[in-house]
């Protein structure tokens, strides 16, 4: 009896993780998994008990924003996964827009999915013992636990309204060398997680 | 044998959920607790299952910063848990200050406890239907889960470097009616919250 209430949660576990792994792996092949995600990434889905599907190693852009600014009426203008030069970022700030466009730094987000609340308590751990604050279990279904982990560097700042661009060229700089700075801060905690991740799920 | 078992875990969830609502209901009782939190923490902390201790309903502030920027090097030069006039603002900015000024608005956050997995899924589908996209459980113990909620609102940007203020006056008045628009957006999502709140915790 056992037996048989415990296997639709294995079976469920099993499917999603094969599934998921299918997915990074077509990822990786079509050369769409971020280059500063696969160590992790790779690592985490040649464990046993935890799987990743998707995730961005951090982000700088410009993103337009149109009517309330939902996401539902945001495009990307421009989007960039690794330091950008100043001259990449002024030609984009100058090339024709809609609506507003904010200079945005996003930073790394990655999910792992796991069994059962002991390996997700594990996860809530690695994430701890690694520095990463923001975070957590996002989907808590027996047989099925997915955390989520959020890096913190970030730097959202509108700088373009229409034609019009808002800001200065010097502080445009200033903020774009802050934004490297902080993609290069966000790339070390990613790094320590991985290690933590090596060390601590197996 | 089964009831012994099970002694420790609800006699840990009580002592929880008891030191938690007196922590609340202390903030509250010397005015310390955030007025905008109270609807939300009030009902949590009445319910059956479910407790909060202390949030943030969300804030406007300009956070000096030394050294690496890291928390530990960080100052409140001013703070506001409301919408700011500009004068007040402005004011700060030019009253001396050490190392960067950043001016930020934070969204809100909050941490409500529950006893097992079972009530903390119940905790991701309230945050799912109000539409908060960021948190998640980060305390997956046997007979004590915590999740925490955040708002998506936020605005990020360094205005100050020692003695110079680095952008115009204008400008500040734009993020700073920006900061304003989010803090009122911000509100109105930690509302919905409530809310659902309301309608599936019991």
């Amino acid at each position: 009896m056992k037996k048989q209430m415990e296997f639709p949660e294995n079976e469920r576990w099993r499917m999603s993780k094969l599934h998921n792994r299918q997915i990074w792996e077509e990822a990786v092949s079509k050369g769409e998994a971020d280059a500063k995600m696969r160590p992790i990434c790779n690592y985490i889905n040649s464990t046993e008990n935890f799987f990743t599907s998707s995730g961005c190693a951090g982000r700088i852009m410009l993103l337009g924003l149109h009517g309330k600014g939902t996401k539902q009426e945001s495009y990307f203008h421009r989007k960039w996964h690794r330091e950008v030069k100043f001259p990449e970022l002024w030609d984009g700030l100058e090339e024709k827009s809609r609506g507003i466009i904010w200079f945005k730094m996003e930073p790394f987000i990655i999910h792992i999915g796991t069994k059962n609340l002991e390996d997700a308590d594990s996860l809530l751990n690695v994430m701890r013992n690694a520095g990463v604050k923001r975070g957590g279990i996002i989907v808590a279904k027996k047989g099925k636990c997915i955390a989520e982990f959020v890096g913190t560097q970030s730097i959202s700042l509108p700088v373009k309204k229409g034609a019009k661009i808002m800001i200065d060229k010097n502080y445009m700089k200033r903020m774009l060398d802050e934004a490297n700075s902080k993609l290069g801060k966000n790339y070390e905690l990613l790094k320590r997680l991985e290690k933590v991740a090596r060390a601590e799920l197996k």
